[in-house]
Order: structure tokens, then sequence, then C-alpha cells
């Protein structure tokens, strides 16, 4: 019998609630269906700044490096919030992804008919949206060097440099189109290339790579533009790809049109490693509560059964019950309206796992 | 008799067609109040580089710099959109901006009450909407050296800069503190100091500059966070102050809620000089059609009269003819909704020259 060998980092605030509900229904569907699991915990995060004195632990570092796959809540809060940048929980996050080389960030923005009502859009915009932001994670602003405060003249100047090479832009562009032709065959490459070499370089790539996929359709759009149009016509999206920080922006303005951020999950993939997290923070407004909900960090786990196990009948089977959940009327607080039944995230969870 | 020299750059697309309706606006109003106007025109974008070989020639330059003020229409079109980044009519923007100086960039989003159906939000989101975005416009990513596409160890690097110093940061965080005490005193920067450490020299700064500003209240925003705070409660918002590759992409995404980038003007304000233009763009799809609609570049020419006259009577004459105009049920095509008169830039000018 397979075993499939899982990473848990529950992070701060909400993290561990929300994942607790995710590993309880990877249980049940592994009592279902014969594959089994194994979670061994790791610290990350402020928790970890509290009790190991950093973000990521070596021990937590390595636990992912042996693991198949990695589970992650939410980092941060306020308790940290005054740490110097590189102090902070947030760079755990920024280490993960670099030590396990996770240059590909699926984020899904999709529109849940049943949820409809609580996008910041008309219905008529809203209705139908179902894309994939393909930001890369790697690289960028977040990592390029020279970076920091330095004095020049007596005054203080803040430096970073935006900065990628070929062969980072060409694995993430691959991987989009590779997404893209299991999807609706629609990419658009989001750059700022009337204003910046390294978008040009960007768009040559795709330029490049887009003759070795002549069935994909591919549309450039400006940073900018793109912005615009996420909320002008979401549904026409299929895959978007962008660089690092602006897809850090974008893949949050695709999130909350959708209405629904507790309802978002991601995954983080590189050739060897791959880490699934919601897309939400941390809410350490609502941590300990029992209210969060657990369904982006249970559709996380639908991820890792697809992209990391190639277990697609499990993946669809929870994706299923969720949405069947959805239409029985269980809504957490955040995505509550009139005439549904208001759980919390334990309820949330058992009505999820009674779905399987 | 007092006269204003205005420098005229129509630029492409629309440009042309927009800008000769605010000139007559412009004289019509000077001729009802005894206030003269002198226009002279310059080249810049495409047309430029068309005539004179480069996207912003040193006479236009002159002739801007002897000016009170520049009134700018749009540049560039898929004619000129494969010339290197560094040869296209965006070029000749960039260079204006930076050679006069023009380190304030301020684009209101407001939802037009007899509009608001055109907005892409629900209308309970995007009611009563109005903010203003303040951009730095000459520093960060756009301006910062080392820049290029360089060659390391056989392959392609891009390379751009992220830089800031701190007066750079200083004035124009002075300038978003003082439009903010004359509206309703809210200010929220927006950064990425969870990330970067040029973010983090922003923040300090704003830190620093609250102290002298005591009756202004702070928000501070991750610039993610705040890409989805513009969609999901934009009437909250009074002044947004930000850098230019960030502020490019909010400006647009808060242009966009309003339903109506076709009404929004802008002021690029230095100690100097001040250059007034439409939000949207050069629109060749329309170009040369007669529909376009010109209420973007009418308000431009009211917040130059505003902002470097100082003819508040003037600038808030034009504003009261638009909103007028607007009432009487004139929509271009880009506005219009069923009931509506419909009409082209020309009659569209005419009404508004009516309601004077
Ligand atoms: C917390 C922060 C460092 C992080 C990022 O900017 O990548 C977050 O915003 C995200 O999108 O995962
Ligand atoms: C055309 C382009 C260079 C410009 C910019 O990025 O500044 C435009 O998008 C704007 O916002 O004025």
């Amino acid at each position: 019998m397979a075993v499939y060998k899982i990473a848990v980092l529950k992070g701060d605030g909400i993290g561990p609630e929300i994942v607790n509900s995710a590993l309880r229904v990877l249980k049940r569907l592994g009592e279902l269906s014969g594959v089994s699991f194994e979670f061994e915990e790791g610290l990350i995060g402020g928790i970890a700044i509290d009790q190991k004195g950093e973000p990521l632990p070596q021990e937590t570092l390595e636990l992912c490096l042996k693991a198949d796959a990695v589970l992650l809540g939410a980092v941060g809060g306020p308790k940290w919030d005054n740490l110097p940048t590189s102090k902070r929980p947030e760079k755990g996050l920024l280490q993960i992804r670099k030590a396990l080389d996770l240059y590909a960030n699926l984020r899904p923005a999709k529109v849940y008919e049943p949820l409809i009502s609580a996008s910041p859009l008309k219905e008529e915009v809203a209705r139908g949206t179902d894309f994939i932001v393909i930001r890369e994670l790697t690289g960028d602003v977040y990592y390029g060097e020279p970076r920091g405060i330095f004095i020049e003249n007596g005054k203080r100047v803040g430096i970073n440099t935006m900065k990628y090479t070929e062969d980072e832009i060409r694995r993430v562009v691959k991987k989009a189109f590779e997404v893209a032709l299991k999807r609706r065959k629609k990419l658009t490459s989001v750059d700022k290339s009337n204003v910046l070499e390294v978008s040009g370089l960007w768009r040559d790539i795709v330029e490049e790579e887009k003759k070795n996929y002549p069935d994909v359709e591919v549309e450039h759009l400006y940073v900018d533009n793109c912005a615009m149009q996420i909320v002008r016509r979401p549904s026409s999206f299929d895959v978007i790809v962008t660089g690092n920080i602006f897809g850090d922006i974008l893949s949050d303005e695709a999130a909350v049109i959708t209405g629904s951020l507790g309802m978002l999950p991601s995954a983080s993939l590189g050739e060897k490693y791959a880490l699934y997290e919601p897309v939400h923070g941390s809410a350490p407004d609502i941590a300990g509560k029992g209210i969060a909900n657990p369904i982006a960090t249970i559709l996380s786990t639908a991820m890792m059964l697809r992209y990391s196990f190639n277990l697609e009948r499990l993946a669809s089977a929870i994706e299923r019950a969720v949405e069947l959940t959805l239409q029985k009327g269980y809504r957490t607080p955040d995505i509550y309206s009139e005439g549904c039944i208001k759980v919390g995230t334990e309820q949330m969870t058992d009505a999820i796992i009674n779905s399987l």
C-alpha cells in the first residue's frame, strides 16, 4: 500500500485550526480509499521564532526535504510585526520557497456559483470566472542582490534588485504552457516591457517558447492593464503567468474578486519538491475562535493529491465534497449569507467529511 | 489681464481629438471669465518619432520648460510597438516626467453617481468612492541603475533596480499629507516592507513625517493587500500614496472600478513644472472616429486651473459643467447606457461648453 509522507507546518494564527481540519479530511479519505498518509509536524513562522529563535529552523527544512509534500497553514501576526524585515515570520516562507526551489506558484481564482453574491463584482461580470495565476516564486525583486539600506551623501537610500535569468523565466513559462494545455489553452503573460528591460527579456522568452506550444493562444498584457482586466473581464482568463512581485499583487486581486478568499488553495511547485497552502493569511483577529474557514486548506490538499501524488480521483473527490457541502448550504461566517447554515471550522469539516 | 501659457502636446491615437476638445473648453472659459490662455504645440510620442526621430525632441522640452503648464493627450500605438524599450513613444513620457521633475502624480478615482451602473463593482460597493492615488513618478524601478540585459555564464539576465533616496520619498509623502489635509484627512501608504528594504525605508519616512501632520490619520497597507481592498472597500480610501511601479498598477485598478476610465484626469506635479493628462491611453482602435470621450482631458484642464494657476473658481466651473452634461444624459459610447443620449466627441464638447 502506498504511503505518502506529508510535512505539516501549521504556523501562526488560524494556521493550526485549518490545518487540523485538512488533516482530518485526508485521514478519512485514506480510510475510504486505502491510501495511507503519514504526517510529521515542523515549526515555521512566528511560533518558530518564539521556540527556536528563527522563522525556518534547520530541522523543519530537513523534515520538508525528506517528505513527499509539504502542507502549510499560514505565518505571521502582530506580535512579530516590529521585527526587521530579515527576522520576520514571513522570512521563513521566503526561505523555504528558495530552499525547496518552488519556482511555480499556482493560484486558482474561481467563482463558485453558490457564492457569487459574495463577490464585490457585479454577478454578470464575475460569473464563469475560472483561471489560474502562475506566479514565479524564487526570483525577481524578492531575492535580487544588491539589496538593503545604504548611505549616500549622508542620506539613506533603499535598494532592491529586480532580476531574472533566462532559465528562471523559461522554466516557469514552460510550466504555464503545460498547465494551459490541460485547461482552455489560453495563456496571458504579464510584464512591464514598455519600461523594464527585465520584462523585455520575459516577453522574449514567452515568444520563444510559444513556438513549442502551437496549440496555446498567447496574449501579452502590461501589468497595469492586467490589473484593470482582472476586474473588468475576469471570465476571459484561463492561465496568467507573471513574475514574483507582479504575481503577488495580481493573484491577490484575482482572489478578492471571487468573493471567497477563504476558499482559495495554492500550490508551489519545483522539480523535486512541492508545498501547498491556502492563499489567505494567518488572520490573527479570528485565531482560536473556531470560526476560520478550512476550505482553502482542504482544497490545498486536493491540489497536493493531484500534483504531487497523481491521485486525480481522490483530488476530485475532495473538490466534489466541498461543492456538495456548499450546495447543502453550509457556510463559515466569512462566506455566510442569509438563508444559509452558519457553522464553525469543526462543523464545516464534519460536513465535508460526510460528503466525501 | 493674466495670460497663461500652455504647452500643448497632443501625441498619438485619440490624443489630438480629445486635446482639441479641451482647448475649445478652455477658450470659451477664457472668453467668459476674462482670463486668457495661450497655446503652443509640440510633438511627443510616436508622431515625434516619425517626424523628428525621437519621442521627446529637444524643442518640445524647451517649449514645456517655458510654459506655465503642459497639457498632454496620449502617446503610443501598434505602429511603434516593436521598437526597443529605449526608443518607444512611452520613452518620451518617461523623459518629460524626469526632465520636468514631476515627482507627484495625482490620479483621482471617483465614481460618478449617474455612471455608477458602468462600474464592474456592485453598486453598493462602488457607491461613494472618491479617492486620489498619489504615485511617485520620477524614481523607483522605472529609472534605477544598473538596468539592461546582460550576459552571465553565456545566458541572458534582465536587471532593473528598485531604488529610492529618503529625499525622493519624503517630498512625495509630504505632498500626499498636504493633499490629505485638504480632503478627508486620511492617508494610506502602500509598500511591500515585509519583503523589500526600499519599502522599509518608505514606511520609515511616512512614520517620520506623520509627526508633522497630527491631524491626518495614517494607515499602512502592503501592496498585495491594497490591491484587494481597492476592490473590496474602495469608498474607505481618501488619499493613497505609493511608489512608481506600485502606483502604476494600483492607479489603473482604481480607475477601472469607477467604470469610467474615459472620465479620469491626472496631474503630474513638481516644484516648478506641472503636466496634465487623461489617465486613459491613446486608444488607437477608435482614433479618428470622432467617438472618443473628451471628459478626462477636459477635467485635466480643470486640475491645471486649480493646481497650476490657482483658479479654483474656474476649475469648479468646468467640473460642474461636466456633471451637468452627464445629468442631462449626454454620453459618449464608452459610458453609454440605455435611455441616454449617445454623442460623439464634438457634441459632448459642445454640450459641456453650453453648460459652462
Ligand atoms: C507574506 C509575504 C512575504 C508573501 C509574499 O509576498 O510572497 C505573501 O504575500 C504571499 O503572497 O504569499
Ligand atoms: C505608458 C507607460 C510608460 C506609463 C507608465 O507606466 O508610467 C503609463 O502606464 C502610465 O501609467 O502613465
